[in-house]
């Protein structure tokens, strides 16, 4: 690959996070960056913002922090946070959210394992991060002191509002992400530069996110979640107006917020949307253009209650492993508006962005493999599950089983460990998960698999209904014997007032499996 | 910058133009392109184009066509063409296409500099391409025979359907390109696959051409010119439908060609969208969502004119150097619709696309400077001239004057060799072309400089009157007078049934200050 018989002659500056950061300055300095505090509104233009962007930049600097450092950040999705994704990389360190909802322990396990030098925590979570030896220095966001911890508004005014940003190789780590996996420890991707700016260019195309000047983007998903799905970058490389609602989270507040900041552009899982649909009073969201819907998949019903409503749902599909998107489901154009195959393209997970590469292995029933600048090569320092996940000429396994259409349209169809091998033949849990959901009854389900001793595997199902249904076992399978094999029907169908979600807001399939192992009486392994 | 405190892991896939024809082949199978020799029209398929394009590739390798080889092309905007501009590149060789509208002497120099090592004519232009012994090997495309070549439908026939395309460094040639430029000897413009991967991706975004799968477009701009202003490739990308004119350049035939395919998009010189917008019958071009207008200044009296006729006009901004584009006239977002900042902004250059950085020397009058991957760092073998155009430190000089606003609106004010300094103090040539095409009898004009003993330089205005018309030279001066300094006045204002145009349609400078010259009696050097 050395070799170039005719090279060309073009400038190769390396691609770095920092151009994003210059261009909302000088492009776009008027622009406004709104961010919530409970009800407290702060308004920042991108301008004012990079400008503290430079100063803490500098002041990281003084305080030891070099190329290649680690920096842990613990935290809402505020401007404080925001001024962390765009200063930690510029300056040539790498940005490490913590999910703010996980144990001690394993905040512990990755801070010591990523190696962080320095952590930011926001004064309002102080309580959920522990002490740790192992960090060379805390800084604290807002109210609510820490012993020894640095104040970060200090921070800010103490540092040089001229700071110029570092030249790095484009391959140098920008970002770092520990999957918060529902099986095994946490595993960390390390994002470069070169991938960050690519994956911000691919996912504001306007077959994909389609972010524009005009936009005014709501990332409800956490920024302490897999680069917030990119907003942030995506919003300062075009200029799009930026809302961040720190730690609001009811259907309430946000539907409030959309309305109030007339949010074009909003992204969150599916269950904040869901909320947002059965409010009893819906506020204006004629502003909308787009929601997405990612991280679990969408019933037919509600994807028309959606439309119903004026919630302009699109499903966004990806991994923390793929920077982290892959791509959207929005219908191949010559599809018909409304023609059943548009709805069910609608409900699929969309083709994946360009220069990603993409095939399936059928020897395990067709499981996703990807390949491209925007995907994983490797976790950080863990070689024995880098074995199982990466092949070694440069493909990711993603566990997911698929199928693609003549258009190239991806359905998720099960993830390779939630296969229900029945009698030796593959039953798809997700398949059987979206014909009980299609039951109007029905609000969530998931299905895992349990030993058993004549089939190997059988299905066993949770079910939450509506309020005030009296939905039962045997009235639901018959429901079903109507669209999946009878060999499929679920052994157990036991009905829930909740399923355990993950931190990230998932249906945790790990603990249900957990849960149905002791209610069926059998041992998992 | 080779070391790397902190690498990030993920995979570093070279940006190839194969992808994008890998894409189209399995995400679009079934998307148009439509094809146009005079009147009659062919229909092929992405995937079948695709087909075609791998058994090309296939015939060239047979031929002796090895990575880095160059690969002349002679012809208008048709299938083949696309096929060419697809084949050459995937299979690691160098695309080339020859200015169809240049001499044969010009022709011979170019073919001989580039080393091309075989050459695509079509046959409608045999007469118009010389005998070369340069060339190993000739090919024609359609009818008309030449003696010792061989047949482009043949070569096809005989490829391979199965070809796969190589994987090779990022930054080897994928195209090359000729500047026809007003002055000097041609010079070579050597793109990457990296430069041209990413200039696919910027042009693509929703603010500068916004290109989608839902889109119908037709690249009027020839094939010959500057990657096509990059269409081709957007298209292939993201699957968007492509109407190829062919040699149709009548206003008439393509206004109607946009009228009957529904056309979206449209990309051409000025001249062309004034042809369509003074029509005696416009057909419905209602399926118009942007029409580009690149490579010569617009008034903002023939802008309306547009607005009027639904001609939705954008200016676009770009140059070989750049690959081509440099961005789009479209007003930054804060501005209101029809407020008069935004008529400003929408005639002005706009600004420039993430990724490219861009800065002004003063010393020069305020000349652009840009750096980029999209930007060249240098001519092919033209070591004389790569000093004066581009710096050590990774900049190239444009020529251009420009202005910056508060928003980083890019205003061409001049190029540098076109401003007339007189009695030191300079007076903008295109500024004073601007308020001369401000009257409404004015069809086109452009200001040279010719030499004056007494003030260095003085400007002299070429000028076409609207049909009918009888303005007379002092009519206009006394028109200019309300808009610019007494002396920048023209000491001569001739009118002239035409000005002459350069291969590509520009306004020719170099022809009129020769012209210029000669009428005032005067030498220049």
């Amino acid at each position: 690959m050395a070799n170039i018989p005719f090279p060309g002659l073009m400038n190769e500056r390396p691609l770095l996070l920092s151009e994003f950061v210059e261009r909302a300055e000088r492009f776009f300095p008027n622009q406004e960056v709104i961010s919530f505090r409970g009800h407290e509104r702060t308004v920042r233009t991108m301008g004012e913002t990079v400008e503290r962007v430079r100063r803490l930049a500098s002041s990281l600097q003084r305080l030891g922090v070099g190329i290649g450092d680690r920096v842990a950040t613990f935290s809402w999705n505020t401007q404080e946070h925001l001024e962390l994704y765009l200063a930690v990389p510029a300056m040539g360190a790498v940005l490490h959210p913590i999910n703010i909802r996980v144990h001690s322990e394993e905040i512990r396990f990755i801070v010591e394992h990523a190696g962080d030098k320095v952590a930011f925590i926001d004064g309002s979570l102080n309580d959920r991060f522990p002490e740790l030896d192992s960090l060379a220095c805390e800084v604290v966001i807002g109210s609510g002191g820490r012993a020894g911890a640095l104040d970060y508004e200090r921070l800010i005014a103490e540092g040089d509002p001229n700071f110029e940003f570092p030249v790095i190789p484009e391959n140098s780590a920008a970002g770092m992400c520990y999957t918060s996996g529902t099986t095994g420890t946490p595993k960390g991707v390390v994002y470069s530069h070169r991938s960050t700016v690519l994956h911000t260019l691919l996912q504001s195309l306007p077959d994909f996110y389609a972010i524009a000047e005009r936009d005014t983007v709501l990332p409800i998903v956490p920024m302490f979640h897999a680069n917030a799905w990119g907003l942030p970058y995506a919003c300062f490389m075009t200029g799009a107006r930026l809302v961040l609602p720190g730690e609001n989270s009811s259907p309430e507040r946000l539907a409030q917020i959309i309305a109030d900041e007339r949010v074009t552009f909003a992204a969150a899982v599916p269950t904040i949307w869901h909320g947002i649909a059965y409010l009893d009073d819906i506020p204006d969201l004629s502003s909308l253009r787009d929601v997405i819907a990612g991280g679990a998949p969408i019933s037919e019903a509600l994807m028309r209650r959606f439309d119903e409503v004026g919630l302009p749902a699109v499903i966004g599909f990806g991994m923390t492993e793929c920077n982290p998107l892959i791509g959207v489901g929005r219908p191949p154009a010559r599809l018909a508006p409304d023609s059943p195959e548009w709805m069910s393209a609608r409900l699929a997970q969309g083709r994946p962005f360009p220069l990603i590469g993409i095939r399936t292995d059928e020897s395990v029933g067709g499981e996703m493999m990807l390949t491209g600048n925007t995907i994983a090569s490797a976790y950080y320092d863990a070689p024995e599950q880098n074995q199982d996940r990466f092949t070694e000429d440069g493909w990711m396994r993603t566990g997911d089983i698929i199928t693609m259409d003549e258009d190239g349209v991806i359905r998720l169809v099960d993830r390779t460990k939630d296969l229900v091998k029945s009698g030796g033949e593959w039953i798809s849990s997700v398949e059987l998960e979206n014909a009980i959901v299609a039951h109007p009854d029905v609000r969530e389900a998931t299905v895992v698999a349990v030993p058993n001793a004549q089939w190997g595997e059988r299905p066993y199902a949770f079910v939450t209904r509506v309020e005030g249904s009296t939905l039962s076992g045997p009235e639901l399978s018959a429901f079903l014997e109507e669209s999946v094999p009878r060999w499929w029907l679920p052994d157990h169908i036991e009905f829930v007032p909740e399923i355990a979600k993950t931190s990230i807001g998932k249906l945790d399939k790990k603990a249900m499996r957990l849960k149905a192992a002791v209610l069926a009486r059998s041992v998992v392994g």
